[in-house]
């Protein structure tokens, strides 16, 4: 099958899952997942991964990850800043010991095991938004402590995800400037100076990208900063995403942030994102399925209790009444976008088996499903 | 390099010469094209063609033929149609006839010579909208007569190419559902059909969909139809340009266009339209150049003559004056990128040879530099 007519399957059949999904209040995410699943070699075998769809779907991936620097409100996160720490600090470091911890004793080795709690320490509250919308606690107190402990929640599984790229050199292999594991390090932590320079001269380079009056010129400034930023993150032996994520934060910070957001949130979910999904999807087979079912529901379970103690807990030192503090973990178990991201880096440089992998992406699914039935459910008791 | 080095080499420069010469009143296609031979083989050499940059430039030639159809404004049509059909008719015919029986002159075979007359037949009135509206003319009966003019210019244009590739299959060796000369002509003639049937059907389709209350759904649609309207016309022997103006032609009428029109247009100046003109450069040699000195230098000539004649002789016969018949002649010279993705889609089918596509994207560039100084000057003597 041509290019082409690969990619108007992959949209079409997208859009119909997602659509479908979107329309019975589950997360359009699993529709794409799905397609994925279902176009690709798990079942009927008309797509296979190729290098025209890992262009499109890393393309894909940075836009989500600009997308989610891009929309992390900072000036909410100042307002609710204890409280969202706590939240997804324990969000952060309970999955990590609890999913880590686990897999040792199903006996994966020590980096496999960390790695795997990393996947799960980052939340998607996109699922959680909609339910507090249609119960109507979304700007409440309630709702601005999900969503801040968001925001907290991804910058430290970048944070996480960068140390432990860092330490491990996962992405290093290939691309790192030496063999020297010291000078390497120096240099992965001057990124961060880099870093540190970019979000101060973005908002003045932005003005003076305005001023020049050429069509288009805030988005495509934005984008170039976005692969210069993700170029170099994988040249000093970070990952990509961690780049692009960086970009967003800093792009975030200017009077334009509302308008490129738009842009490349339909451009993203038009032409790029539906094929990271997809992509995801053709990974995953069913061989391990009935041999791995125990490790799959143990670990889902985990991923769940996990997030939702860690979320009850800090409701509670925060002086939240009972069924609010169930409220706040439920809403944070969900896992999404960043995890599978996460997952996928494992995976692409041979930290996570495929097996494994498979089954990550089943149980990120799985909390996708749980989270906005749990949170739905408690949301209701809240007098 | 890899790709994403490449990808970020070319918007950064592509931004840059299109920010320069749309600061001095050039046309910024130009300045892309000039990336293009700058980055490629004819001098650094920094970036070679290959299959990713073929595909982002694919998706760049589908979203500007999307935009020519989604941007035809059909009600201003209406109101000046005859105007407009003169105008439009005597610019394709001139050129077409003079070019053609040119390049015949220069001992070029009567298939090519054919499709160079067709390259010039299309006009840009991208860089005389522009003097137009500093001139404060462009929403006068002279400004509509250049803007419907060139709607139908691009039709015909289209039209043309159509019949001209059903005739001689350029595209359909490869394509072409069977060998029988018959059969493919008459199902490359039903595909008008289906043209037809879509433009009737596609506003309640739209309506459908918007009604879905999906994120995005409506540019989704919208470009899923105009991979599937490319796809197909490639399939029964068209070029796929062809289908993605047609799509557009038919999301046009929708109530929804507006909005499609300003995320297909920022996107795809963003991501792919700039890879379209640079992958353009990067075929130009300066082999020929001094060899074909007199080829470029009288050809350009008549690019300009012919559409300047056809212009001014229909603004008589609608008793414009003497000078603004004139001006008219003179918006219509420009050509642009339908001139250059009909010369691309000759020279992929080898109907034109390296060294003659070579030239005749030079002679498009001679065109988009002489338009607008011929227009400035003329309508400056306008009382």
């Amino acid at each position: 099958m041509n290019f082409i007519s690969q990619y108007i399957l992959i949209l079409l059949v997208t859009s119909i899952l997602g659509g479908l999904f979107n329309h019975f209040k589950f997360p359009p995410v699993v529709g794409n997942l799905l397609a994925g699943i279902l176009l690709g070699p798990a079942m009927l075998t008309l797509i296979k991964p190729n290098s025209f769809l890992e262009l499109l779907a890393q393309l894909g991936v940075i836009c989500l990850m600009f997308l989610a620097g891009l929309e992390s409100n900072l000036s909410l996160l100042k307002k609710y800043l204890k409280l969202s720490l706590t939240i997804a600090g324990l969000g952060v470091i309970l999955p990590i010991l609890m999913l880590g911890i686990a897999s040792l004793l199903f006996g994966i080795h020590l980096l496999e095991a960390i790695f795997i709690g990393i996947v799960f320490a980052a939340t998607s509250v996109a699922i959680s938004v909609a339910v507090l919308q249609d119960a109507g606690q979304l700007h409440s107190r309630l709702g601005s402590a999900i969503l801040g402990a968001a925001v907290v929640d991804d910058v430290l599984a970048v944070l996480v995800l960068s140390i432990f790229s860092a330490v491990s050199h996962i992405d290093g292999n290939k691309n790192g400037l030496t063999d020297n594991w010291g000078i390497n390090f120096l240099i992965e932590i001057s990124y961060f100076g880099l870093v540190w320079l970019i979000y101060d001269i973005v908002p003045k380079l932005m003005n003076l990208v305005t001023r020049l009056s050429l069509p288009h010129s805030e988005v495509v400034f934005a984008f170039i900063l976005t692969l210069v930023m993700s170029r170099i993150a994988e040249k000093v032996g970070l990952s990509e995403v961690v780049g692009a994520f960086f970009s967003g934060l800093a792009i975030g910070q200017t009077k334009n942030a509302n308008n490129i957001i738009k842009t490349i949130d339909t451009a993203g979910y038009t032409f790029f994102i539906p094929v990271f999904f997809v992509n995801i999807g053709l990974s995953v087979t069913f061989i391990g399925f009935i041999k791995e079912g125990w490790f799959i529901l143990i670990m889902t379970i985990l991923a769940v209790f996990s997030k939702y103690v860690a979320g009850q807990w800090a409701g509670k030192l925060f002086d939240f009444t009972k069924m609010e503090s169930r409220s706040i973990g439920a809403g944070m178990v969900s896992r999404g976008e960043v995890a599978l991201i996460v997952a996928q880096i494992g995976f692409m440089n041979h930290m996570l088996t495929q097996e494994i992998y498979s089954d990550l992406i089943i149980i990120v699914i799985m909390t996708t499903i749980i989270s906005p039935i749990m949170l739905n459910h408690f949301l209701h008791k809240i007098v």
